[in-house]
């Protein structure tokens, strides 16, 4: 997994220890997994799982990926 | 599950037979699965996982859908 995603978080119980911020291309994705913030972690995860299996924690604040959950949202 | 979700989808292999547009708030959610257009599924589609663990299919139209998922990518 890329971005120390989905590994032993070392302070709460977060999913990603790390965000990816480079962009990659939607012609990639299998699926896109949105974890609100919760009780457990304070922060709204985005984590892609892309085509190969592999699951990706990518920068909410991101404009690509803001942009990328929109575009998906409107069609 | 509701919204006829994740049974076996008739005419093609989209995991959502049918969806639903009522207003679900957000302080249920676990979290939001968002599957874009595939090769297997001609539409875009959006799962509520709640906290109970019920998955539930929402209308990726609703503007109620379309303001959460944003509201979340804001934050």
């Amino acid at each position: 997994a890329q971005g120390l995603c989905m590994g032993k978080a070392t302070h709460s119980r977060c999913r990603c220890a790390a965000v990816i911020s480079r962009f990659i291309s939607p012609r990639k994705y299998q699926h896109i997994d949105i974890y609100p913030q919760g009780s457990f972690c304070r922060k709204v995860e985005v984590i892609i799982t892309l085509k190969d299996g592999t699951k990706v924690c990518v920068n909410p604040k991101s404009n690509w990926v803001k942009r990328v959950i929109n575009i998906m949202n409107e069609e």
